[in-house]
């Protein structure tokens, strides 16, 4: 097969979209759809200090990279759970987003769990009535705080994570077999709550497939972590994909079709409350909740006293 | 396993209940069930009459069969669709039908498509673009047209189909996969449109599992026709249940959650604009789109001139 654009041998064929591309093109067609992305739903711009969630996976690496080549400001921020799962889980990611970085001279601060907390996720976990089964809730709830502090801290406009198509289209679905209102309400590209401590969250990848980043990945030679988390296998999200996966499968564009025509529902309207900064509320939440302040960390919580990071970690030190 | 109320053999096991029954008390617990949902949703009363779309299959014999138990004025509608498909589907399936009524002494309104219309369903499709690939979408808008003009010519308050749970469950997956705002605001176990040319609307069995009708069937000794329709193959609502059998097997209970939670969601005002009788609109369905008065039939439409029917059958005649 070959590229649209040129002579070349095509690397991909998208299905949904009817386009083969080589390799060079391939890449410029993924820059300039992400930019076109940021725009369309007001991320973020040239003027912004952006954060970049980084995990050493294919996702939040080929973000990095592509922002980088867009010329955005931005600078990564590493996460260091202290998950080994006997592939040095922890410990190659991180060497691998310190190795992105220098390639490319980009600045990126790692936060060590362990050496922060004194314990690692799953000995976090092994503490808490939340991590009883899984150490994966409380591994979001660790990650979303400490991702919001040192946004806070370092004075970032936004941050962004690498969350793709399929990693939308596996949360859009499990919202809708259980209609959870509240997150069906929160589900979107760029989340705007608005509370003095909270940053702005973007998601610039949310409409390329899965095998489309991991095929920019490798075209452009980003040397990325192959592992999932020892502790993801499975997962009520993985389960959600594989049966998203047999849909797609038999239904090309099944999966983007399920998430643009969500975001269209909600654009016009159907939903009602869609409550986020335009209405310019203070301290409600993008799924109209009211936000009230950490006294400890100064975060927004739902909760009238500490957060629950903050209530999770007073609970293990006692 | 034993009866959960006696100590007879069971003769099903409902997982997402958590309830094994034997055969009697399982027939007492459907109809109960049965009764407490037209209470719940509003259907109608003892002194509503009440037309059952009977198509010879298990759920709207079964539907029939349980309304006669409990009493209600029913009469039933067989539409003879004129397909033959190597099974003789429809003269079997109406005979089926006659003989159920004759058991029970009920009243049959019989009406046969190719006698009236000089065409059966295959052949009507055959002659239009609708129709042109597969006769479902043509007996669809054949077989409502003719169900509300019997019910509102023999002035029934109420018209009932046998819509069970895998039913309701693979249209509501349909609608969400693409976000059909319209379709999904429209769905709901009572239909309440409010124009003179349209009767109301129930799926009293619309929270029974497709294989709880079949073991009621089964249990009360009701024949049915067992050949599903011969155009239903291959179809996207049987491509949809396969999906869903699918996590319903992984996860018992997905679908009923699935279906109550959209109308606890309804309920609970998450759809914008959400338009029925009670807010006493004229000539407004119950999707909110405006309705028109079709100049041949006098029945609703959401065109200013003829309804969708009228236009094809008008079509075919020249």
């Amino acid at each position: 097969m070959k590229c649209r654009q040129c002579e070349a041998k095509a690397v991909i064929n998208m299905r949904q979209h009817k386009l083969a591309l080589c390799a060079n093109h391939y890449i410029q067609w993924i820059v300039t759809q992400t930019q076109r992305f940021i725009e369309k739903y007001h991320m973020f711009t040239h003027q912004d200090r952006i954060l970049v969630a980084v995990s050493g996976g294919k996702d939040s690496l080929s973000l990095w990279d592509i922002l980088w080549q867009l010329g955005y400001l931005t600078e990564g921020l590493y996460i260091g759970l202290g998950i080994d799962g006997g592939v040095n889980y922890s410990s190659r990611s991180h060497q691998l987003c310190v190795q992105f970085a220098a390639q490319r001279n980009l600045n990126l601060i790692s936060v060590n769990v362990p050496q922060t907390y004194g314990m690692s996720i799953p000995e976090i976990a092994a503490h808490t009535q939340r991590g009883k089964n899984k150490p994966c809730s409380v591994c979001g709830l660790t990650k979303r705080h400490i991702m919001n502090q040192v946004a806070l801290e370092g004075n970032f406009d936004v941050l962004v994570t690498g969350h793709n198509l399929d990693d939308e289209v596996a949360t859009l679905f499990g919202n809708t077999l259980n209609w959870n209102v509240g997150y069906l309400q929160r589900q979107r590209p760029l989340l705007l709550d608005n509370h003095p401590g909270l940053v702005r969250k973007a998601k610039p990848l949310c409409r390329f497939y899965e095998r489309e980043m991991a095929a920019y990945a490798l075209v452009r030679g980003i040397e990325y972590i192959y592992d999932e988390c020892p502790y993801a296998e499975g997962s009520t999200s993985i389960y959600y994909k594989g049966l998203l996966n047999q849909l797609e499968l038999d239904r090309p564009g099944a999966k983007l079709s399920f998430y643009l025509s969500f975001l269209q529902a909600k654009e016009t309207g159907f939903f009602s409350k869609p409550i986020n900064l335009e209405y310019g509320e203070e301290n409600v939440g993008a799924g109209g909740e009211t936000l009230y302040t950490c006294p400890k960390c100064g975060q927004p919580t739902t909760a009238k006293g500490l957060c629950s990071f903050c209530r999770m970690m007073e609970k293990i030190s006692r």
